[in-house]
């Protein structure tokens, strides 16, 4: 019952909602499981993708989780219904919901100008689109960029001259046309520079802090330990610490998992 | 016995090899599996490398393979002779061999100035290297290029922008330096106008005909029935099938494969 909040992600990328959810919960146990073995999620089919997600939450039962978070923005879009049914006495928590709540919230604003960033998948499912556009009646632009997840995975962050290139090549002809960028997937905080660079000075509307609050609402039972992390990957340690270490700041062991 | 040549990829690259043996092999059945579902290959650990090579040799034994081609650079570098041993009745002929014997070939013309690019898992192998430079006393310069497997698996090929700026990030200093290029995984042939524009004027090294070649010498039964081509994806048929379109110059209609 008072078992830690799972987390999990394609890879690195969930690990700036890891981040906010330690600040806004600082007494719980988080187990964090990046699939980097089978990264990127961006271009796969709900099918394949519903079938990781259910791998990734059975393998979470058995660490006693209390609480799921989808922090993957694919999942979110593709999985997140099904995987609510599947596993009915469980919270789970997405990404896009929250961020299409937060978008609302902030299309108040005169002159809101908003652009909707995500993997193809994410885009294709239309998901983000009919939660904020319908609700608001205000125009959304929406755009995929099918390389910035693998180039967050390859390394080429911040402002990685191929990652400024593909970020102009996929964004610039919006340059004036949209002052908020919402990432519909959590590696993109780590382009932050390079979708400045094709668009200007804009307002970035990240999902992790949004997701962390809805996390931190959900009624939860208190922990019964003191607070602690692990980390899983199915791919190479290695390379997953070497990311960990730019993103959270600090040295991180993953454990390898074989198979789920 | 007679059954079909069984060729897999972590995506769509090994069709470049696929259509080789085609033209080699005219009267043989082939069964491709691209594994889009788990791509790209090229950041994963040697470990989950063989065991995905396993669970996909197993498969194609399902469908009576009396041979099988590892048409990906990196399960070639990092599983082949593991995998050999664990089906030590079985032919299986990888893409590394097969281009490292055509390089010696070629090396023994004036000026060979090679350059062997790949994955960040096959560089990190070093066997190309071994299988060449230990032998021919030639020098060879070696680079891992982590995104254009991903890249291709994202349709960004050709003279695609992005493609052309990533090839001249990773590529631009060795220009002039180097007058030969060997493609050590099977997306690139997709992306060799890119790779030109990075170099100036190369001559490639497709593995793909190499390895046809190899495939050809082995002695093999004769097939039992008509020749008949069969694919299979574990990822989105669609996305498989118009990448497939323009590799292949054909309409050709996947199967899904849910799990292995």
């Amino acid at each position: 019952m008072g078992g830690p909040i799972c987390i999990f992600d394609s890879g690195v990328g969930g690990l700036t909602v890891l981040q906010k959810i330690r600040r806004e919960m600082p007494d719980e146990s988080l187990v964090y499981f990046g699939d980097t073995a089978r990264a990127p999620y961006g271009g796969k089919d709900a099918k394949t993708l519903i079938s990781h997600g259910r791998e990734i939450i059975n393998f979470f039962l058995k660490h006693d989780a209390k609480m799921i978070i989808m922090a993957c923005g694919t999942s979110s879009s593709t999985s997140y219904d099904t995987l609510c049914a599947e596993f009915p006495s469980l919270p789970i928590v997405d990404t896009i919901r929250p961020a299409a709540e937060e978008t609302l919230r902030q299309a108040q604003a005169d002159n809101f100008r908003p652009l909707f960033i995500a993997t193809q998948a994410t885009i294709n499912s239309g998901l983000f689109s009919r939660l904020f556009s319908d609700e608001s009646g205000t125009e959304l632009h929406a755009r995929a960029c099918p390389l910035f997840a693998p180039l967050v995975e390859a390394g080429h962050i911040g402002g990685h001259p191929t990652a400024v290139f593909a970020a102009k090549n996929y964004l610039a002809d919006l340059r004036g046309k949209v002052n908020t960028v919402i990432l519909g997937c959590t590696h993109y905080p780590l382009l932050k520079l390079a979708i400045t660079q094709a668009l200007g000075e804009i307002t970035f509307i990240d999902p992790a802090e949004a997701t962390a609050r809805a996390a931190a609402a959900k009624n939860l039972p208190p922990p019964t330990a003191p607070p602690k992390i692990s980390y899983y990957t199915s791919g190479a340690p290695e390379k997953f610490s070497s990311l960990a270490r730019i993103i959270l700041n600090e040295n991180i062991a993953p454990k390898k998992l074989a198979s789920l």
